[in-house]
Formats: C-alpha cells, sequence, structure tokens
C-alpha cells in the first residue's frame, strides 16, 4: 500500500484497505447520516461490511441520544445495527466518570435527557434536566442554593441551556467540582449545508465564567476508542477511523494509531487536509487522513464483488 | 511628577495628580460601589472632585441599565451625578451603531431592556427582549423564522440567554449581519469576592457558534472615551482614568493617552500590573498603570484640604 498520505481511496486501494483491516469505526453525524437523512448508500455500506466479516462500531460526539435511541434511529435508517456498538458521549461521559474519575457524589447536569439515563445506567446520580428559569435578582445569583452533594459539573448538549444553567455551573466550579464535557463540536451539520450551535458553544461560555478549562471526553480524547477496544478486544493496527472532521475524527485516528479516512460528506475538505500536510507543522500532521472519499458509498463497489 | 509607573498614589503625590487634571473618568463596578454597595468614601470622592470643579464621567461595560437607571442608582448611593455624564455599553452600543456603522435596518437583540430602551432612543428598532423558549425538534433549529429587516446581532448581558437565542443569533450571522457586542467582561464581581457570568461568556457562545468575531464596544475599545470627548469636550492630556482591570479600564485609558490610576476594590491586583510591566512585552505596557491605590477613598485627604 502506498505510504503517501491525503489519498483519494478508489479502484484496487478501496479492497486492499477494507482487506488489511478487521474493525471499521464510523463517525455519525455528517457520515451515515445528515440529521434525519442516511447519506445515500451508507446503510448497505455498514450491513455488507458486517456481512463480510467486519467489526463495525459508531462513534460520535453527540451527547444528545442514548445507545438504545442511536440503535433504534440506525435501524429505521436501514442500518443493521446493535445498541452495544454504538458509542456516544451521553455513553462515554458516564463511563468516564465512573471508571476514571471514580466520582463519588452527584453531577450538576447541563445536558440532555440522554445523558442523565446513561449516568443512571452506570449508578450516577444528576440534579435533573429540562428548564432552569430565572429567579430573583442579579444579586442574588451568586447565592444560588447548590446541592452539597454534587462534585461534578457535566456539560453536553442541551436544548434547555440558559444563563440560569451557566451561573449554576459557575458557582459549582467556583467550590472546585470536578469539569467534564462532552464534546467541542462548535457546530451540529444538518441537511443542505445548514447547522445549529453545537456543544462546543455551550461549553466555551461555561469555561469563560468558570475560568478553567473542562476535560472533554469525546473525540479526539482516545477515551472514545479506549471504550470500544476495552468492550471489543479491537487491534489498533488493524482498525479504520471514518470520518468527515480532520480535528476530531481523523485527529482521533492518528492518536490511536488507527488508519484514517476522511469522507466529503460532512465539516472538513480535501483542500484542509492538504493545508495540514503542506504545513509541516508536526502537531497538524495528526489532522492528514490517509485517504479520503467522496461519500462512504465510494466503499460499495469493492463490497459488492 | 515621577516617571515611573505603577506608583503607589499617596501624600503630596495625590494633590499633584489632581491638579494636573481637569476631567476624570471613573470604571462602576469594583471601583464606585460593589453590587449595590457604594465602596465607603466613594460618594464623597467624586462629590468633592466636583466641588473643586473637576468634570467627573463614569464609564461602565456593564450593559443591564440605562443611563438614567445609573443616575438614579448613583443618587441613592449619594453620588451627585447627572445622566449626562453617564456612558454604559447599552447607550454606547446604540450610539456606535448610529454613528459608527451607520446601520440600516433593525437589531437582533440579544441583551436586556436597558439595550431595548437605549436602541429605541436613537431611533433604531429590535426584536424584543425576554425568554425565547424552546420550539420545534432540533431539525427544525435552522429554519427558525427570521425577520428580514435585521440586520445587525448585538450582544450584551441577556438573564434570559438561552440555546434558541444562540441558535437564532447563529442563523442571523451566517446570513451576513453585523456582529457588535458591548464588551468582554467574562464575570461581574459582587461583594464578598462572589461573581455571576459576565456578557463576556455570552459573547463567546455565539462566536463560536458564527465562527466569527464581534466587534466590542465596550473597553478597551477607544469608542467609550470618543464618546465621552465627543459629548463633553475632554482634553486627553489632562484627563484621568480609574479602574479597577487592567485589560479594560488601564488599557483604555493606555490606548487614548489619559493618566491611570487601578484600584484594589475590585478584579486586578497590583501583582498583576507589575508582571506586566516586568514582561518587557510591549503590547502588555497599556495594562501597567501610572499609579494605584487600594480605594478611591485614599484620594479624600487631598479633597478635604
Amino acid at each position: 500500500m502506498s505510504g503517501a498520505k491525503c489519498t483519494r481511496l478508489s479502484g484496487t486501494l478501496i479492497k486492499q484497505l477494507l482487506d488489511s483491516v478487521d474493525s471499521i469505526l464510523f463517525d455519525c453525524d455528517g457520515v451515515i447520516w445528515r440529521g434525519d437523512q442516511a447519506i445515500p448508500g451508507a446503510p448497505e455500506v455498514v450491513n455488507l461490511l458486517k456481512k463480510n466479516g467486519k467489526n463495525v462500531f459508531f462513534v460520535t460526539n453527540n451527547s444528545s441520544k442514548t445507545r438504545r435511541l442511536y440503535a433504534d434511529k440506525m435501524s429505521l435508517l436501514g442500518f443493521n445495527v446493535s445498541e452495544d456498538d454504538v458509542f456516544g458521549t451521553a455513553y462515554c461521559s458516564a463511563m468516564y466518570l465512573k471508571t476514571v474519575c471514580k466520582l463519588q457524589g452527584k453531577v450538576y447536569l447541563v445536558g440532555s435527557n440522554a445523558m442523565k439515563q446513561e449516568l443512571e445506567a452506570v449508578g450516577i446520580q444528576q440534579t435533573g434536566v429540562g428548564p432552569d428559569p430565572v429567579t430573583g435578582k442579579h444579586g442574588d445569583w451568586a447565592n444560588v442554593p447548590l446541592d452539597p452533594e454534587v462534585k461534578a459539573v457535566v456539560v453536553g448538549f442541551d436544548e434547555h441551556f440558559s444563563y440560569m444553567k451557566l451561573n449554576r455551573a459557575m458557582q459549582y466550579l467556583s467550590q472546585g467540582c470536578l469539569f467534564v464535557g462532552t464534546n467541542r463540536d462548535s457546530r451540529l451539520p444538518l441537511e443542505g449545508g445548514k447547522a445549529v450551535p453545537g456543544t462546543g458553544c455551550i461549553l466555551q461560555a461555561v469555561e469563560t465564567a468558570a475560568q478553567r478549562q473542562a476535560q472533554t471526553v469525546g473525540k479526539p480524547n482516545q477515551f472514545m476508542f479506549d471504550c470500544v477496544a476495552s468492550q471489543h478486544g479491537v487491534e489498533r493496527g488493524r482498525c479504520l477511523m471514518v470520518g468527515d472532521r480532520l480535528d476530531t475524527d481523523i485527529l482521533l485516528g492518528s492518536n490511536c494509531g488507527l488508519k484514517t479516512v476522511l469522507t466529503l460528506t460532512g465539516v472538513s475538505t480535501v483542500a484542509e487536509a492538504q493545508e495540514h500536510l503542506k504545513s509541516g507543522c508536526p502537531e497538524r500532521q495528526g489532522m492528514v487522513p490517509d485517504y479520503y472519499v467522496e461519500s462512504i458509498a465510494d466503499l460499495l463497489p469493492a463490497l459488492r464483488e
């Protein structure tokens, strides 16, 4: 196989690459779907990979769904997937708090119902989700009631994020709580080039208020890969990471010694990858993929043989 | 007078400094008050300065009050002040949009009722303040209804800041609207070392989502000084800026060629000022004050003579 980086994956190279791996990790948003629409051909790619004996896993920074809900969405879109194969940051954050932080105490949660459920599933209590309406006056907010059992602030995607939540998170963090974020993605891409604000925006606001940096669980943190590897026995040298973002997916793959493919159905472009490559800057080389495809549907001809 | 920087202001030096200026600009939070409490002695300092023929102005990055409300608060705390002497970022942002941007169109406002009133006072329409509750599903948010007359997004302090407002601001900014912020202060200090999140947190969230930088009107932007100078004919060389923050108040003073005094009743410390001084870094020298005082009450002996 070629030693060059950022090569277009086509022809016989596809089969060579697939033969060289046992496990394939796919990002979700921008890779196998956009919003509520599957990328055309993606379900067939995933199902054929599994039929050909590959282990297929899904590794997403999105924290808005439980593993169960991801598996349901995937089934609906035609992917043949089990809940155990899905690693979202709602689940991985709960695992991180339990296994790495060994948290003894409650979580103040800026996040979704899915995060609440994944925390509860590993036995971690949290303070509740949903709106936190404005109460009292400006001078009272620094004295907002806090739960003394809270030992960690966890920030993920929260459609009910508000100034009051920002304030409450800041007050807990001023007391020295652990500070964990699901991910730093600034936008959630949708169909037609549209997007909505991502968890990165919420996390930035909390970090600015707290004057502290969160530890983020999501890609490019290797913890996401460790979660998959520890549960499914993945061999790094025979594993492929497929994603649409250079700064999360491809960097995770590089950090973990995986083969990497950038797909162009999401956020990053080949031009951006080539700029990283040409920069000569060592810390940017991790964001250069081994290969790129227009869409993961480009794998179909090799799989149908 | 001494050419040294960051000198403690005491003894005869106080009278020499006051004799060398005609106008004195005070920051408010952490300088003349903290929360709802006047700094002890501050009203007497301000009133005696005026009695001694000095022009006294108030220049605050806080956007939560109109000039009228500031004057009312000051009167209540014992300061002898007219509305025309107060320059907050609610007022200055409205002036900036009108005189610098020459805005033709409406404002999408992430801000307070005070900002609404100051915009209306200069004839600029805005889309309203208050809560923006969660509606619809994730996939719909990128298509949230937008007002086609909106030509600027303005971000200030907003206790009703929410994910929906963040999203709406992002969608307007994706269409190429002007992007103006009141200020970047990350925290609002309160009594007893407490604080609540400042506008800087909100602005960071919107900037991260929009992948654009806002133009901020507040200190250290010289526009704040220009507002005072254009309305009151202030001579830079005979003007003193008194503030508690090196990165806003003192930097504004340095940027405008004013004399500067750091007061230690707020955010910054002498140690921080000395670090800037010793750094040898040219861009940090603007954050070194000429003088410092424990409190502006230190000026009282010279004023009572």
